[in-house]
């Protein structure tokens, strides 16, 4: 009998819309679309069903992670990082294992970057390597998935 | 002449939809439909008019403040407790009397839970009793509008 | 075959017996026998035997507790809130159910008096509702018994 | 070839819809559509297109200030000066000089007031002059445009 | 008619009835009850009625200020100013015009001895004049009266 | 009976006097005398009798807000903003309603320079301007004075 | 000629009588007698007098260490470490050579319990044994007096 | 042989000059000049050459704290309490015996008047009760200089 | 022409040479040998040349990172997270690509675990995946090579 | 069958080689050798096998903890109690009972020592009775062992 | 042609004229005339125009600066180091190379002489070494003119 | 007869073997060994017996500064600045006067350089003026071996 594919959600958080367009020294020249599409051919290669979405709204985020629909996600919660304890509390009462992403090396920015609601909820993190920060989370994800 | 019954609002704040289904070892193992039943039952009691309304966005919270329709708030602001001024002004703004509500004794966890935003413009706080705390509240607001 | 009646013991902390005589205008103008009345009212009336006691010194508090008699604590901590790690220990090492009562919302007064170091050994904590905190505590503590 | 009129964006924070009508003490008597009715006088005054917009919700003024179509910003962000990160992670992504208003001196106000996300990505600021604010943030606007 | 003549409390805390036996090099070599000695004296010369305790235990010196039977007070709170809200909350209820006095320049010794709980709610501080300052503080406390 | 015209003075703090001959990346090109015909030809326009002066000392400073002979003050308290208590308490002294200016965005320089000791004692604050923010500030004294 | 025995007093801080009934996978299943009584044996071994008391008052601890009559002083303030300055001051103006003794590690524990006020004015300290602490203290003892 | 009257000298620091005239709600209606007077009335009766100074700027006040010619100092450094090494130093350097005399109770002030630069440096402090404490001062400084 | 093989060294900190044989429960159960050879094997499937070593001295990382021999750097600091400068100022003075790698989330643990001094010169981290941290870290020092 | 001696590992960190050489006043006349004499004294007469060794490099304690070949562990960290993770990690991975030993009292010297990273991992502390420190520590050992 | 000599200033701050008179267990028994001796003559030797003077007001310092006529400055801000932020703006914005002077090693004093406002605006600091220090700077600004 | 020539020990901390060939922007063109010649041709001027070594490692500093055959040490401590207590701890047990030496200002670098182990054990600190710093203190090396 055949295994069906695991599902992973990635949610990438407030004005990661503009990827691409806007501020391209720090976060690079590639469109969220590209990177979207990106995923998509690795999630193939891996076997795994992935979704993606982006979001502006803290409420918005955390009614998606309620809907469900997923055995892993994949975060990239931006500016929410820093603020949402709400974010946290859906992770964690959720209870997927989740994975947090970041696009920049968060640490080497302003003071207010450096405190994350989210890191205490995922397994893991992955920040600093671009768009590619996605992909070795999708890696990390199948990997979590197949234990 | 009879008295009109009084109107109190009752306001769960984000994640708390899902009361009873996630984390039971913390949350208690009732779900938030029995928590707002179990209000009715002593809003009746106490001759109060009570509505319920759960939200999970914070700009939702506001909006649903501003309209009005009360004597008085009940308010469980769950992760907004902690990084929501805007929750915080609108309950300033509208002047009611506010009752902040907590089910888990907050201060036994992390330690960005100690602080709350809420508790500079409510009248009280009841925290630590699950479900009870609802019903204490409400037995305070009763108290409070009969003055 | 008849249940008992649970015990619950009320602890006044210090300068309470002050209640009602002096700075009315914050504390309200009930002394502490007609709220010690208030207490005894509704304890009948939820079939449970209450004892109020008033003290001033950190050490009387800390024997009264060890002394025990009783199945759940109301105290008052009123000063010794937040400097008293004595009384602090006294409620963990008696173990009983403990629900931590303030007159006034202490989180709106001095920087001081946010820190109390008997939050994290009580069910749960109610304030700012005037002697009213007092009997929602007991209602409180009788929901807590009854379980 | 006559020059295109340049054009500017109010947008108002949470809960200042309730202006004029509640803490007239200390926001003044003014209504915001009284206020916004005085920009549009001194907009025409100095030839600049202003369009004004009032949002209680985070995401909603990061969405607004996405969409574009303005020259300059001028934002009293009310709340969420102090809480939102995401609101100045959008100022900084879409890179228009920013205004950054508030009509009472927050400084002389609570503690946690004091911290402004928002000054970082702004131009400058101006706050503690009323709904006078406002008229002076347009002139910098036109100062600021006309460079 | 004869005026009755004014009645000042002074309140030695604790460890102060060593005072000319240890630690003479801080102290000085004068005992208690020279200095009390000292004080009637003055008092006398003042019109003043004075009477003066030595306590070890808060909640004792918390019942003697409760006590009454005095127009000002002088109180040398020793290791309580730095540690008994208790005492402070008994000075704030019973509203006497208060008087803090130091033996030594407390600013000059350990970082926990900069903090003091009493000075929030007495009158003004005299410190480091050793047992002058009581004379001192009796000369103000009977300037305060004579208004 | 004609009003007679309001004065208003602007006192100019430390190294003020050096402006548009040194770090003009960071205060711009514009001389100090520049920037005071500026205010002149704008005081004119709107009726106001101004007077500028440049000093270095803060005694100087206390001293010149001392003599009086104005209706408003605006003051750039410069390096003084973040050391000097002397100023803060000659403006609350004196009482005239005082507008705080700076050139720069204080908040986006050393963190040294986001404490303002004179913010508490003024009406409100306009920086990040360049020499813009003085003719703001005497826009706003005019609307302070007219009312 | 024989040399005199000398005198070492034990005092027992706060909550210490209740040792072996409460908590005791915390602070082991061995009571104050028992431990008391192993203290005696250890002593007459080593030949020392030694006397044990038990104190919950901060008052009562201070009066005990004044009243003298022993050559050192082994003292387990409990919660008292934490909060008592009086009782810091006491042993200051005793004089004698005190150890510091818990039965725990209290680094391990609350942030709270990492402060000591008795530390500073005693000889060495000892703790996390368990009452085997006592038993070192009283060596240490001995080792002291004995030079 | 006749002994030879002390000398003091009494610093009156900046804004000091507006007493009695501004703010009187809070340093009260006497001026400087009636509590000048007020001191040589004192200095009289006590056998003691007293001179009194104003001085708005720092640098001055250490200019004449160097010049010497008096045997005690009582220094009210006003707003150079909080903020002035440099008065430090100089009362350091000079070595005389030096009173710190506050009019008001500086701890009961904003948290900025906490911390004072000159107490390190002083024998003692008289603050809080109004002109009353110059008076005081200069008790304390006769009592000092008769030793 | 063939492309030469990349080089990557990998450095083990302090301790991880137990492995798999103590704390399993916290590292889990794999060897550092078995973590090198999974390392081998992907380093062979991706094409490059790795290097590792496991080392508990901070001055023999120093060193080792000094010789050079590598075109990108894996480190999983350990302990020396926390506490090496000397590391941290070795990574910015080779200036290598560097990848900070750990087994556990080590924002989970305890407080002094959440500064590294190794962030602020790396690339990016990845944390929490165990072993599997590793090889996410050689496919992202894969694609930064490569780019 | 006879029961096999326990092995105890003594530790002697950074610059204790030098002790009795230098600064006695601090830390005494006794040198090392003396001091590791008396060790291996009294584990003769307590039936322990004893070896005592001195480093002055981190990473050489951290692999001599990892060596083990003892059934608990004495360790004098010296300045390493204090920026050492390193040796904390590996006592916790070999996971023998280890006992925290310092010649003086640390809580009375520079603020710096008294932070300690080894306290966390440690059964229990002895600190401030000189080189009796070890010998306490070695019969605190024994006693662990003997359970 | 023969090279004009460079100019350096020499600024000693406030209290520095009391030197060898006062306090000579710190500073030392050179007065300010020999050590300014000392420095012409280095001077001399080095082919450098010297120039001293000492200022104790803030203003005079931030005016000498201003006036220029030098190529280097060697400044001892002594108190002004730790409070005048206009010295610090006067030397960035003049922008000469400049040295900071201390005689005494200041991060051995109290903890408020840690904080220098003038470091940040130095080339270098030289400080500990007594007069000593002064001819150091001079031979180090000598280095840079000759640059 | 000859007196001896005085020796001096330079030692370089971590990383300085990399000066001139790595970040010159920061540390300058110049080689650790054209440095260690330039402070060899000085001491020969100077008459003085110099050693020069360059160490990476915490403990082998340790060691060679117990060592001794030196007079005074000169030492910059680079990354160990800011981490080691052994390194101060060593210097002060061996007791030579030793000068901190820094190339760079590193008050002006990352916040965490800002604190120095070393200079609470040193005589003086030189820093920011390159391998000029390393003259400069065998200047005052010289200096203080010649009193």
């Amino acid at each position: 009998m055949k295994k069906t594919a695991k599902k992973v959600l990635v949610i990438h958080g407030p004005n990661l819309n503009l990827l691409g367009r806007r501020e391209t020294d720090i976060y690079g020249m590639k469109s969220l679309s590209a990177i979207n599409k990106s995923i998509s051919v690795l999630a193939s290669e891996l076997g795994i069903h992935v979704k993606t979405i982006q979001l502006n709204s803290e409420g918005d985020i955390v009614n998606v992670i309620h809907k469900g629909g997923y055995d892993a996600l994949i975060i990239n919660p931006a500016a929410y990082t820093h603020t949402s304890v709400a974010i946290r509390d859906a992770i964690a009462a959720v209870g997927k294992p989740t994975i947090e992403v970041h696009l920049s090396n968060i640490s080497r920015r302003e003071e207010f970057r450096k405190l994350s609601f989210i890191t205490g909820v995922s397994v893991g993190q992955i920040s600093g390597f671009g768009p590619e920060s996605y992909l070795l989370a999708l890696r990390a994800a199948a990997s979590i998935l197949s234990q």
